[in-house]
This record gives structure tokens, sequence and C-alpha cells, in this order.
């Protein structure tokens, strides 16, 4: 996946590819908007002529899910937005929706702030920012109230885990949710049991359990499933859409579409790294390997499910893809080496997305290139109201465009 | 739902719906043909002008499942493809997609012939036909193969009831499903136990029940739901998609999810009549107003499978609308009034679709018009391959259109 | 169903009826336990006889939830033990199981003590204790092992709702849950969203709604199965059985069952008045009317709710059955006449409950009188572990037994 | 588990366990039936008196499902009525129920007196008939009543696959089910979609495959799962309880919980083959290996199956164990060495079902004694109507024991 483009610009006798349609077209490119999408288009002039012939045409990826230098667990996220937004450029993903996290108790707007400060002068491609709540004060509603009505923030994010850290409890969640409502935002959640994984985890460094399997062995599944379950309950009782970030197992998937089968409006993301890959590395030999592959929640110990979640982002029971991008070096991994509670949670993808999707989903025969579409750009440009300027190939749309061979 | 125009013309000032996006602009039709949709734009010469302010500007409907003069329990449909179609234009649908359903062991291609030349002189709006299987024989296999390669069928029927007149067991609907794999052609069930169906009818004639209510007694939801789950099996044993014509309870569309939770590619169909009223239409006091709403599989008797039906067309678990619009005037219904079974099977349909889903979806507040263009148009263009011609408001798609105040 | 006995006494003639078979037979008792059971038997001498022909002899019932003289909500229940267990007799209950219940952060063996001095002089039928914990603390652990190994507590209840008063976090719980396991006790749970159920009466007060329908407005269903399938993840993750008081809905039924067919071992105890009535009660015009059903979870909203929850217990997917018993006067339940949330919650059912399932069970035919026995009696015996001293009819069990026409 | 014991005889110094309780106890049993349980019991003079101490003493096992000396597939199974009930009691299994199986068309009344003159003669232990019905006649119904009114037949079977030799079809299935409604009769099924799997065969051999492996791609467990549905859903029309024979995959397990859960009488029997290994033996690189364990349906693909099975037995969701004994020579299932849809299906299990369940049930920590009583022999009897003359260690109860170390 070469080529992603910007400027006065032909390309010539590629084939576009939207999420409904596939047609041989020519795509003209001016001041940054594509102009012309058709056959036999002049040049502009003066216009850079990229000859596509053979070559698939997409919308660039949105990465709706990323923690560049996200300051998290004593250290801080190793891409920052500047390295963060060329890999994704690298990768064919032209613009990623990042993750303003306050400290508990800090005023929202000022996080929003801090974060606009980080990546405003940095970054390589666009952005939008989505805003956790990770503690329920008198100023919450109002303050996301100011963010959606003057800062353009329409969705917020909500920790099920880390306790003590961002977790929030189901009554904080609760009227963050109606909240939304009112505010017509979108809630979305990082869904598992952080009251069970905390004593898990106590239990399993009594037991002298401190390496990364112990990461996998405190965070079953079931934990995921069990808040994935009681986030879609709150979110119906709210009235309000929810938005299941990473979901990892398919006990999780199975609850969003419980929750769907009786008319809720939920969305399921899959990552790139639990597509590509599953638990086994957090038993490798090796401590970086297995430490280079901590997240939570944690890959999958079932070796079926990546291939089941590409299945059910295929049948339409899951709905997108992002990545979590929150990298950190084996240095700072190896903050945990004698406590895995302290290995800094995150795994890299940002650049590789829209390759994993490709080859697990269309070389495999299970997506066409049209799902693809979808499962990488359209629907996350849906999703946050940022369609049809983001996700698809039409004249009038932003020209973040993909020449595939 | 008034007008529905061809021919050249501009519409000004309306708002353009897509199942995608909505936006305001002129549309210019030329030779029935969308030739330009932008803002402030001139109209042709000698082009009708039509003032849109303040209305929708839909994609025309397509009703993906209608009987139009169908020979059928011993008489013949009322709505002609004359008159059925009228209504379809006159109701906002400009598309339909009829059947051809051969007698057990017919040549299917004969039969084929047999409707195109009762369609082809009457129909006011576009059509295409699907061709029902109704007998496994020698031939079908190549004759399927014609009718793709050479007739662009792309759709085949299968009818699991009606036994002894147009139903298939397991065997002969499992080879042709491995069929319409190989030729790329969809595979579309009436789901429902005719084995069992046809003993209760016995039972129930034989103690002494004649009426309308024998209907629904002989065909419990059970029934539809079983079937449906058994012919989402043999498709995912055979590697072929399938289509659930008039999904009609709660049970058949729970089979449905189920099996696209594992990754099968199944569409499920409401029909206008079932999101529209219930069972208790059937122990009316009116004999007449109680075979009116005889079809198959009958209504359902629970009071909330309308709206809950309604809910999965909005949540994405069921994915489009039709009609299976079969009329019979109240003396064919009474070919049936000592005898349920003899009622002809068969409601209205086609002309109230778009303004009962309208009514039911979009002022209920469950859909928003986009969703409402997908589920009455696009998603049916879409699944039978003629996307964007038709289901989409786009410069060279076919200028079926219709404007709602 | 009249005489509950004991004593030196011969019951000739009757049926008896065991959870696994039914057989004419005579029965000695002599100071208090079954001697004998056959047929023909000669009376001890002195004993009074019965005369039993054309009856069953089914061994006496067992309460195991109830809530007498419960200080709850600023008032008393009613029922004190001397009542409560009086109507029990009455009604075919020869032994209940009450609960302790400390305030949070009370010691667990005084507020054992303080339950012992109001049973022990009070009670007319045989009882037991389970041990609810409101708060986990340093000593919770020690008190719990004390309590099983020196007391025979051998089950420990846990409230998700009731927040601010009796409720627990997960982290409690699961804590809680673990000792239960190492102690092979039985864990108990009230499985609601307490503080969804919290954030929602404020709502509706705020809104002024402030009558009995408030009540089940506060508390969705959907909020008693979240609960309880948490209740089910937690306990499965501690590796301890669970035992759902009072299932309410069908929603959290399913849950129950889901987690069993997950190969966990978990008991759901439908209680007299989900079985006899439903939620129309709370809109009734007559606040007393309404108040006296106020209990949570609240009675289903769904009229076939009851009959279902039979049916459950008929197929052996729920398991036995309860009263929840803590009854209030109208004057009680008055000290929320002006805000719902302060109607002291609780129902009767001590003395109806064998009568109400005989009704709905055995009447309607669900249920044979064996099914009976197992799910008002026997069960409740081996759950507990006092079969077959209870629960049963054969020698050397107690002699509770209830003679019935 | 050695000692299976007849006639006058003092059993000392053992546990004796039933399905609901356990306790120390000596037995004594005179002319085949036991006479009394107790402490400190005298032996009847002249009775064999056996040291039980540190042993448990278990009701004799009953195997519901045998096909002793079968005539099938051109062969007769090798374990004829004498070999098979001596395997039978070396196991510790004291009563069989095997299948009367009429050729289509045949009288069930003839059938019957010819498996009666098989098995009288030769039985070492107890045992029972259930008869299958392969095809509905004009004499079926009565031949049915006859055989339940005076020959005291309690259960009927259906083949849902082997179609063409004993497959019905669902609507000779559904009048069959009605009448054994009306007799109080059980109905148990085969539970495959043998329309389907004929197919799969003929394409599997076209393409050349013809060893064991061929049998099991030939019997996707989705097959089972889809007729265990419909199986479920012509009982519950039928209001008729349900037996589902051999239950191999997780799928069927679920189906019928999904069944049990809206109130049906269901039961499920897995099998000691099923219960012991999986569907990896097909592929087996010996032909003898892979073809001894050729049975219907097959042994589950998936490794976790039986321990899954396993859970389900003791978590109350599947109710009782057999073995489908049938049992063929490397020589007789040679007659498939070119066509494994010529492998006479079936393999042994009547000697070793009861130390398997021990194994995998009891030793893993799965099940208790009692819970190991109640699926190997105490539900069996109470499902076949012989309890407590079967399945039960009390006075008046056939002495059918075994004492296990």
């Amino acid at each position: 996946m070469p080529a992603v483009t910007k400027g006065a610009l032909l390309i010539k006798g590629g084939r576009v590819v939207n999420d409904d349609s596939m047609f041989d077209a020519d795509v003209v490119v001016e001041n940054g908007i594509i102009t012309q999408v058709g056959k036999g288009l002049q040049a502009p002039s003066g216009a850079r002529v990229i000859d596509a012939t053979g070559k698939l045409i997409l919308p660039g990826g949105i990465d709706p899910h990323t923690h560049m230098q996200l300051p998290f667990m004593g250290t801080t996220a190793v891409d920052d937005f500047y390295e963060g937004t060329k890999a994704a450029l690298a990768g064919g993903t032209t613009m990623i929706i990042d993750f303003v996290i306050p400290q508990p108790g800090d005023s929202l707007l000022k996080a929003y702030e801090t974060w606009r400060g980080w990546a405003d002068p940095k970054v390589c491609c666009d952005y939008a920012l989505s805003v956790a709540i990770t503690k329920w004060t008198d100023k919450t509603a109002s303050e996301m109230a100011t963010l959606t009505n003057e800062k353009g923030i329409n969705s917020f994010k909500f920790f099920m885990a880390y306790k003590n850290v961002f977790m929030v409890r189901d009554d904080e969640m609760f009227r963050a949710f109606q909240e939304c409502r009112k505010l017509g935002a979108l809630a979305r959640v990082h869904a598992e049991n952080g009251d069970v994984i905390f004593e898990k985890q106590q239990s399993l460094l009594e037991l002298g359990v401190t390496g990364p399997e112990g990461h996998t062995q405190s965070r079953p599944e079931e934990l995921e499933a069990e808040a994935t379950n009681r986030a879609c309950v709150l979110a119906s009782q709210a009235n309000c859409p929810l938005y299941v970030v990473h979901v990892m197992s398919k006990g999780a998937a199975e609850k969003i579409a419980e929750h769907r089968q009786k008319g809720a409006i939920v969305f399921g993301e899959p990552i790139a790294a639990g597509l590509a890959t599953d638990g086994s590395n957090y038993f490798h030999t090796c401590w970086r390997h297995a430490a280079a592959h901590v997240l939570s929640p944690p890959l999958s110990h079932d070796p079926t499910t990546p291939g089941a979640l590409m299945d059910l982002l295929a049948s339409g029971q899951l709905h997108l893809t992002a990545t979590d991008n929150c990298t950190f070096k084996s240095e700072q991994k190896a903050m945990g080496k004698d406590d895995f509670t302290k290995i800094p949670n995150g795994v890299n993808g940002v650049e590789d997305r829209m390759s994993v999707v490709w080859e697990k989903g269309v070389h495999s025969g299970k997506l066409d290139p049209m799902r693809f579409v979808a499962i990488t750009s359209s629907t996350a440009a849906k999703i946050f109201n940022i369609y049809p300027q983001k996700g698809r190939i039409a004249v009038g749309s932003d020209a973040d465009l993909v020449v595939v061979e």
C-alpha cells in the first residue's frame, strides 16, 4: 500500500472503490478536494499525473482509536503526534481519532486544550479527538456541553477498567450516558470489569506470578463480556447509542449482538492486533516478546478468535476497525519486569492496520474491497459525522486517497 | 408521497436523501438519467421544473417481493402487471422484483418466458424476476445456469411450505443451493415447515375448524423459526448467501441473527403487512376482514412483533422491506369459506409499503430518512446487483425519484 | 392444605409423595421422627391415628427466603418469628431459612447472635439462618469462617441493590465469593444494578413521580438481568456455586440458563408473589393496593412472566421456590406516600406459597406432585445440606408432614 | 469396578450412594430384592457376606441405548444379547434398553417378537426394549397402542438420518409424536439431517474421498444441531416429551437447552464414546483405527467437546449417559474399505461406560458420586418408569448393586 497523496493531481486509469460500489474512473484533485471523478478526465494545468492502471483507489483509512504520546502508567507513549501520524500515513491511514484523557477530577476543557497543544503543531494527517470522562464531578455535565457545542467533540469515552486510575463506576457512567443522549454525542467504552481484575492481579502477585502471563490470567475474557453487557444495558437505559472499543473476544461480540437484537444501536470495534494474533504470545519464552503484546483487554487465549472477529466484520455483526495504537519501547515495558501490573499497556498498529485487514479479510476471501473500505474508513466517517467529507471518493470529498497495487 | 417523474426535468430546492447522506441540492434529469446533482443548477432547455423547496427527494422504492397476476390456489392474483405496477408507482415504488413460479417439473426457461410474456406488455415501472424452483429434475442445474448466464436471473426462490404444491425437500433445496453458489446467485426462501403445517391443517379441519382462525392455528410461529434455522444451516453448508423472504416473527428474526453471528451472510426481509398489523385480524368477527389477512407465514399472534421487526430494521439486524403483494378479491377469498386451506393466500401492499414504513419507522423516531432509503430501496439494489443504477440519487443513476412532502 | 403434625402418630391410607416417587403407604411417627413407612402398619401404643385415605402426604415445605421482624427502611417487618412461623405452619411450610442482615461494618457474629436472640424464643417451626455481608472489612473473612465452622452457617447473601444501605460492590462481592469457595459455603445474591436504580429514582422524583408506579419505573427488568449476569460471572471467576434469590423476570432466568450452559452451578429461586401475579398492580388506582405489592426486584411488567417462571420450574431450568416474606402494614407502607423510595419493600407469602405453587403448577398441569415436592421442599433441603433429614418422607427423617386433600 | 452380585447376601461396612444421598450402611439382599438397608445388620442364614469396608455401593448402571446383534448395513452387530449383556455386567451395568428396529413397512409387533426371540434366551441382565418407527403406515398408530398397552413399550425411536434405510420424514415423525402424546409414551430421536448428509456423501465420493475421514466430513455438527432443533420443535407442537439420543456436539446440546428454556421437556443423552474421545480419530493413519470410531453422529471435531458435555451433565443441562453399543469387527468394518458410506456404523461402550464416566466425571472433580449415580442409573430409571425398582438402593428395590473400590 504505497502512495498517499495530496495537491493538484490526476489519478488515471484506476478503479475507484467506495463502500457501496467499485468502478473504473479517473480522479482529479485540486486544493485537497476531489473535483472530478469520471472517465477520460483531463489533468488540470500543472497537475501531477499518477498512473493507477490496474490499481485500486481507496478512501484513506480512518483509525478511530489511537493514543499518541499518552502519559500512562508512569511513562509516555513513544509515538507522538508526529511519529504516530507519519506512521498512519505510511500505512494508508489519513485520519486518526485520538483520546483526551484527563486525570480524574481535572477539567475536561483544560485537558482538551492540552491535547490540542500537543497535537496541533505535530500532526501530519487529519485528526479528531474523543474526550474521556474519568470521574463525574459537578462540572462534568456543563463541560461536556461546552465541548460538544463549542469544540466539536461528538464522543466521550469511559473506562470500566484501570481501577484507581481512569475507571468510573456505573453511577458515573450512567449519568454521563444521559448527558450524551441530551447532547447527541456518542458514548464509547473500554469494557472490562476493573474491580475483579484488580482482585485477580493482587492474588496472582501474591502467588508469585509476576510475568506477562499474569496479564492475561488476571483479565479473563468473561470479564470483558460481562462489562460489555453492562455497558449495553446502561446505554439502553439512558437511550444513548454505544460504541464498544477494542472488542477482543467472541463473548464480547456476542453481547453486542444480543443487544442489537433487542433493537439497540451498538457498534463494535475490533483492533488490528486482535485480528492478527492471539494470546499465546503472553506465554512466549522471551519476556520482551510477551510484554510487547500486553494491552487491555488482552489478546484472546482462543486461537480461533481472530478469524471469528473477521467473520463478524464480514457479516455486519461488527462494524469497523481501529488499532488502540499506544506504543512503548522495551525499556518502558521493562518497568514491569518484576510485576506485570506495571508493564505499560499498549501495542502498535496505526501503520499496519490497513494491510492487516486487507490480508486477513480480503486475501482470505471474507471481504470484498467495498467491505474493506467500509470497515477501515467509511463506517468510521459515518459514525463520527464526517461523511462524506471523509470515507468516500466523490466530488467534494477530501482527497484522502490510497492507491493500492 | 406524491409525484414520481421521468423525462427532462429540474427539481429545485429540495433535500436529497441517499442511504448514506442527506444534502440540499437540485437535481437535473435528462432522458431518464440523472445528469446533475448540485446547488443552483440551470434547467435544460424545455425542461419541466419542479419546486421541491422544503421537501425530500428520495430514490424510488424497490419492492423485491411481489406476485402480480400469479396463478395460485385455483385462481389468479387480481393485480396484474399493469394494475400492480401502477399501484407501485402511486406509492413511490419505481421497481418491483416479481417471481416466476413454474409448476413442479415444468421447464424453468419456459416459465420464465411465460412471465416475460405477461409482464413486458403491461408493466408501468422497471421490474426484474426471481425464479422459483419447485422441483429438482435432471434439467434444473442446466436451466439455472442458462437463466443466470443468458437471462440475467441472479436469484432463485424455494418454498419450504405449500406441501404438494410448490414445496421442495431438503435434498432438492441443498442441491439447488450448491448450484446457486457455483453461479454466484442468491437463494431466497419461504421458510415454514410445510410437512407439519399440512398435518395441522388436517387435524383442524377434522375438529371442525374451518374459518380463517384455522389459518394461523395451523401455522404456529415456531414452524417459521424452525424452517428459517434449517434454511440457514443448509445455505451455510452449501456456502451460499441466503435471503429469507417475509420474516413475520421474532423467532425467525432471531434465527437469522444467530447464523449471522456465526459469520453467515443472511438477509431478512419483513413485509409491509407484518410491520403494520398483527394476527388478531384472524379472529375478526367479519369473515371477509379475517380472510383478507390470510397470507403465509401468517401475521404474528404477538402484538409487539410489528414494532420489534421495525426495531431490527433500525439496528441493522434485519435488512430490507418488501410486500409479498398478491391480491385476491373477497369473491376469490370466498373459495375458502368452508375450508380455510382453500382461502387464496395473499395481501396487498405494493402501493402502501413506502408510507407504512415511513409512518411506523420515521414518524416513530426509529429510523432517520437515510435508513428509510436503505431499507426501502438501496439495500435491495445492492443485493440484486443493480446499484447504483437504482437505489441512489447520483449522476448517472436512473431517475427513479420520489418527492416527499 | 390443612394439618401439619408432630408427635406419636399413625397416618393411614394415604399416598406418600417424595420428589422421586409416589406410593401408597402408612406412616408412623415417634418422637418427631418417621420410624416406619409401609403398608398395613400398626399404630404405636397411644398414638394418634389420622385417616389419610384419598389424600397425599407430602414433606413439609421449606421456605428458603424469609425476613421475619426485619429492621428495614426505618421500620420493622410486622411478621415476627412467632407470627411468621405460625403462618408458615398454617400453609404447610415446616421450615424457614431467614436472613441475618448486619448494618454495614457491624460484626457478622454479633448480628448472628442478635437474630438468634430474636428467633429462638419465638419460632414455631424449624429454622435456619443465612448471613448477609453488607460491607467487606478486615474481619469479614475470619467471621465468615467462624460462622461456617462453629455456627453451621453454610450460605451468605449479597445485595447488589439498596445503594447506601446494604449494597456491596463487585470487589467486595468477589472477595467474599472466594471465601465462600474456601469454606464450601453457598453465595446467594439479590441481583439488581443498585447504582442505576438510585439514579433513576432521583430522576423520577425530580420529574414529580412519587407514587408506587415509580417503584417499577425505577427498576426495569433489564437491570435485574444485568446484575444476574454479573453475579454469575463473578461466581464463575471465584469458582463458587451461586443461588439467585427472587428471580422475577424472564431476562434474569435466561442469564441463569446461559451460565448453566457453560457448566456453572447456579440455582434460581422464583417466589410465590412472582408466580402469582404481575406488575400491573403498581398502576392500581388504590394506593394501598399498589404499595402493598412493592418489593424488589418488582413484579414483572410482562403478564406472561408468572406462567413462564412456572414453566421453567417444570422443565428444570429454575430450581426451587421461596417467598421473600417481609410484611408491612398499610401504615408502614404509608411512610412512602409522598415518595415511593420510602415505601418499605416487601410482601407476604410464607402462608400462601404452597397453595400458590399447587394451584399455578399442579392444577394447571405443569407439575406433577413429585415435582411440586421438589420445588417446595426437597431441592431446598439438598442445597442447604439438610437432606434427607428434611425434604423427604423416609424412615429416619424428621416428621415434617403435610396431608393434602 | 468389580463385583456385580445377586442372591442371599449381606454387604457390610460400605457406603451406600443414591442419587440424592450417601450414607454408611449394610445392605441385605434376599431373593434378588433388597430387604434391609441400615447399620449393624445381621446376615440372613446361609447368606454370603461381602466386606465392603471403605467401598461405595452403587445402584447398578442402566444403559438406555444399545444395539445387540443388530442387523445393519449388510451385516450383524457382533455383540449378541449374550456377549453384550455379559460385557454390561462386567462393567457394572445391570440393565440395558435395546432397540427393536423393523424394516420400513414391516409390522412393529412382529419385529418386537423377533427381538424378544433373540434376547430372551440369551440375556444375562435385565433388559427392556424401545421400538423404532421407520415408516408411517396405516397400521402404525394401532400397533403403537398395542405395544404400549399390552407389551409395556413406553418409548419409540425415530431416525432423522440413514436416508433410504431407517429415516422418517417430518410428517411421519409428527404423526407418531402425536400418538406418543396420546399413549403417554416417550419419543426418542437420532437427530441428524439425513437428506443433506446423503448429498454430501455423494459429493465426497465423487471427489474421490473414500476413507473414514469422509464419514465426519459428510456429517458436520451443524446438521446434528439442525435436526435436534427440528425434533424439539415438532415435539413441542405435538406436546410430547422428547429424548435426544447420542448428543455428540455442543451445538446439539445448546438446542436442547434453548427449548428447555421455553419450558419444553427434553432430555439429552451423551454417550461414553463422546465423553471419552473426539473426531481426530477419523484422521488416524491406521484405517482400522479410524474405521473403528465410525458411528453416527460422528465424534466431535472439536477437542473441547468431551469435557463440555461432561460439564453439562454436571450442571444438569444434560441428563443421562448411554453407549449406543453396536459393535463390528475389523472384517465387518472393512466392508467399507473403498467407500466410507459402507463402513458399518457403531462402537462399543456397554462394558466401559461406568468407568469412563467415573474417570472423566468423578475423578476430574466435576461430579460427586451422587450425580454419577443419577446420570448412569437413576435418571434412566425415572425416565423409563422403572424407578425405584431400579436406580436406587432402598428396601424393596431390585438388588442391582455395584461395589466400587
